[in-house]
């Protein structure tokens, strides 16, 4: 598998998002022979829809499945409880980080389930992330539900 | 907090998606005063997107938010990871269960995290799921994705 250029599948998801002042996570679905089955991106912003987050636009857009097991699922950023959550649910086998510095997640959760978890550290996710992040804090903090505010 | 009339609202959600033929999960999302937010149903058959379980569209359908402390999202059915990673991640204050028997969900992973947890065991939530999961197992177990194909 080539993971460098399944990852750039979902970076252009993610530079896109940010293009569009929205949180930049893209993510992307493939089948166990490296195909894509679904792309998205985080869609707060552009859809006002708090649900959507990387991962989950790229699961909704692969459509239904009846097995994860070997399925890949590539993220520019680690999922969070909600996305990591959808991972555990179906049973994704995969899961390719762009990188997990500007949001650790919860990796150690889901490698304790059984998923394979492939790191790639990569540089380009973790500054465009941070570029967001220091740009729209309030926007990043809202998506991940760390909102201060009452 | 009238637990049992927020539950009738996530239940006609569930008994409408039943009557479309779909997973007959309901939800609502309330503000602390007992106001609805939103309200929403699993829509895996009605428009096939396996990302839209009862919990997430009621959350959808509620708009963004910036703090779920105060919130009450009440549920037919025991969230899966899935929801109960979306529930983690807001920190969802309180969570209204309709029942456990069908699908005992995560809730003590919920507690853990502080979440209050309030169960209804009601006997209509019970029979409804029971009756779907009887007559279309494929789709229920396609929906937690425990199903067993390859």
């Amino acid at each position: 598998m080539n993971y460098t250029n399944m990852l750039a599948v979902a970076f252009a998801e993610a530079q896109a998002g940010f293009d569009e002042g929205g949180v930049p996570v893209g993510a992307a679905l493939f089948d166990a022979h490296g195909n894509l089955l679904g792309r998205g991106r985080n869609r707060r912003v552009q859809d006002n829809d708090p649900s959507i987050h990387g991962e989950t636009d790229a699961f909704r857009k692969a459509g239904r499945q009846t097995n994860y097991r070997d399925k890949i699922l590539v993220t520019t950023l680690a999922p969070c409880w909600y996305c990591s959550g959808l991972i555990r649910q179906f049973n994704i086998g995969t899961v390719v980080v762009g990188e997990s510095v500007n949001f650790e997640g919860h990796l150690d959760w889901l490698k304790d389930a059984g998923v394979h978890i492939v790191e790639m550290n990569d540089a380009d996710c973790i500054a465009l992330m941070r570029r967001f992040i220091e740009q729209s804090p309030q926007i990043w903090f809202e998506d991940i539900g760390e909102c201060a505010c009452t």
